[in-house]
């Protein structure tokens, strides 16, 4: 007889998937930030605070990628595993990690683990869970292993074999899990601006973890079929949700590069120094790594305002849902635009590809987006009151990259009070574990449910 | 026989209501920058280039009240009394004044005018729009001239009777029409922070008009009533949109009076040389003007950036609709609170004082916060890269305050360059008129029409 089964159910259904997903981020991070604080995971000679430890911490957990100060300078190899575990368990979720882990010994699931896993995983139905994660974990790692080969291929020439193997293995972690963090400079991969072999590895890697599971499989499905079908007939095959991705993903690194390279191409700070072929790598490689990533090969600090303030839009866009990347996510944010054109036209239905949507998507998108702008207009307030001595724009961009989980930082982060270092904590943690389950997992839910289920009269407001 | 009625209505039926709205706007506009331009309206030895004359002619029709110089030292009596009328056109709105005008000729609105006038009125039922005009008419010149008398107490002691008696016109139509010009001095109300007379008038008449007509007339039916009943019987006498806009009105004013004594209590450019209760007051009169007013008793200039963001969204939330006052309005911000509230309850029926509020109601309000949200995003684009010489932060103050009509400015309007100033123009002017309106008004609407018919297959896709 098993006496932990009963037990462990009762904790799950009192704390609930939501609840359950908030902690488990919270017991990571605390984990984390204590062994990076101790000095065997330090180099010699450096003691971080604890505050710089948890910042670290929930940075590398949250997938987002800001530092107090470089990897390389803080940690040793000890220290820098540490942060590949928080990479790689952020990336992938504490839930799927979990679900493997009880898969694995054979036991089925039951419902309200069920629960918690789609929650965590943003997948519709409750079928067939764990095969499901287990194809997630073995293109999650068939994805890793192509990133590490080859940039293995620059590294062991310019590192050495071991350092030279491990550096990749870190590298294409992050890469994949949009996380953001390198172990190689001070100054993320500034010293491969010109690298073709890096910056395509890197973006590969980026967009294909922020594509989300669903698309992978969606496109596995599918690509058997191209002998008999057309590209055109093949497209129409896909599910609706990996269209749109694709479509909204595209459009995005495509206008992100166009506007990089415009704005950007004669400061001599940034683009100007390169040649054509290389401003346009330059600009799609930036285009690629607000989608969430963080990497950078050119200075954000010296970007002109024009780019900073655009970028802020891309990166809280961010990537799409059930993948590594962060942000409001590519479908919600066509949710909005789908909503305009309605609108404009006046048509009460909200249509896509030829297909009608139900408005509860809408709200949800909605919904989303404006838990966003409240979060970040509370937060970026409570920056300007801590940080007066930074300029405005700067610390937006801090702040949106922290809750969007991006990582890049026009030069900000080292020079925020503790004050600032808690807000920008706080947000890489919302904008991870996303901010309608942190206010779910708050509440009481039982209490609510009663009131909504009154029915109340109609009653209008005059609009704008 | 009448020859001109069929032919007018045949304009009135190619351009239809909303096209109609923007080019009247147009027209005045065009017609007040001509005026504005000529020397005779300009002080000896001033000259201002056409561009200056038809921003400053945008500034008041829009009732914005930016300005690139003062109008004391710009333009002389003619000048001012073109900008009286500007701004009272603009502030009831052309369509109004078309309508008196008809009306008082005795002849029977046709079905188009009508529907033109309620588009510009914000009003939902078409009955009875010529004693609905008057009614208008009848209060703001009580309102304006109750304002004017209180205004005369303390400008005729200072500039002697005539000069007194028209500055006091000029200042009460400017604040009863949320414009913000006055012809007083060069640094708006700063000279009277400390007078609670004119604080206070201003204040109410900032109010006032900000409320909105719908407002005013709900008020005057349920206040006769006062006699037999309490005053939480005759609160609920009032409509759902009464009661929402004058709760949204007290929450923005109190907690922006609030903010700003907290931000700037210690800020020796602003609050912190006065006594406490003249902080308070100055931090009240700073909260009503950000409604879209646009007056200032303190250097916005010299604001904390704490203040100058969250002054962004008070600014953009805006007044009531169907009054002086712009922005996205009270009721369009409180739907998005609405829809928070009901996503996080998980519940389908969204709600608002215990009445259910229709879908199409929510789809308009989210409708026109994106829109302005793309606006402002592309206007501050342009901005960052026309004006890299001016700040982030009080660049972005400007464009907030020209699409919102608030007329406040962190001392930028002067310092545009040419390309900076026909981007405000364009704020102005977009919320002025309103940004659906103008969309609505360049599309072909019947292409379009015929494509919603159509009824697609139900389709999701995956949010956050
Ligand atoms: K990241
Ligand atoms: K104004």
């Amino acid at each position: 007889m098993n006496f932990n089964l009963p037990f462990r159910d009762k904790i799950l259904r009192f704390l609930g998937p939501t609840r359950m997903i908030a902690l488990s981020f919270v017991l990571v991070i605390l984990v984390g930030s204590v062994l990076l604080w101790l000095p065997i995971a330090q180099n010699p000679g450096m003691r971080a605070s604890y505050l710089n430890s948890l910042f670290v911490a929930t940075s590398a957990t949250c997938v987002t990628g800001l530092m107090p100060f470089a990897v390389i300078d803080q940690y040793n190899l000890i220290g820098q595993t540490v942060l590949i575990f928080l990479m790689q368990i952020g990336g992938l979720g504490l839930m799927s990690l979990l679900a493997l882990f009880l898969t694995l010994m054979r036991r089925k699931l039951n419902f309200s683990e069920k629960k918690m896993l789609q929650d965590s995983l943003n997948k519709n139905d409750a079928d067939n869970i764990p095969n499901f994660l287990k194809s997630i974990f073995r293109y999650t790692f068939i994805f890793e292993g192509i990133g590490m080969g080859l940039l293995a291929l620059r590294f062991i020439p310019e590192y050495g074999l071991a350092q030279g193997l491990y550096n990749s293995v870190f590298l294409s972690i992050s890469a994949f899990c949009n996380a953001g963090l390198d172990n190689l400079t001070r100054s993320s991969l500034m010293a491969y601006t010109s690298d073709p072999l890096i910056n395509f590895t890197v973006c590969g890697l980026i967009i294909t973890g922020g594509l989300g599971f669903a698309v992978w499989f969606d496109l596995r499905r599918i690509l058997p079929e191209k002998k008999k079908l057309s590209w055109k007939r093949l497209w129409t095959r896909l599910s609706l949700h990996s269209r749109l991705v694709l479509v909204v993903t595209g459009i995005l690194l495509g206008s992100g590069t166009l506007i990089v390279l415009l704005v950007e191409y004669g400061n001599p700070n940034t683009l100007g120094w390169m040649n054509f072929p290389q401003k346009i790598m330059a600009a799609f490689f930036q285009s690629t790594t607000l989608r969430t990533a963080g990497f950078s090969t050119i200075d954000f600090a010296l970007l002109k305002d024009a780019s900073l303030f655009i970028m802020l839009f891309y990166m809280i866009i961010g990537g799409s849902p059930g993948g590594t990347a962060g942000g409001i996510k590519t479908t919600t944010f066509s949710m909005l635009f789908v909503l305009i054109i309605s609108e404009i036209r006046d048509s009460g239905n909200m249509t896509l590809f030829k297909r009608t949507l139900p408005s509860s998507t809408f709200h949800r998108a909605f919904a989303i987006t404006l838990t966003y702008a409240c979060i970040m207009v509370i937060a970026i307030f409570l920056l300007t009151l801590t940080e007066p001595q930074i300029g405005f724009l700067p610390l937006a961009f801090e702040a949106f990259s922290a809750i969007a989980t991006v990582g890049l930082s026009a030069g900000v982060t080292p020079l925020l009070s503790a004050l600032g270092k808690i807000v920008i904590i706080m947000l890489m943690y919302i904008g991870r574990v996303g901010p309608i389950t942190i206010v779910l997992s708050l509440m009481r839910m039982k209490q609510n449910r009663k009131t909504n289920n009154l029915v109340y009269p109609h009653g209008d407001v005059l609009i704008g």
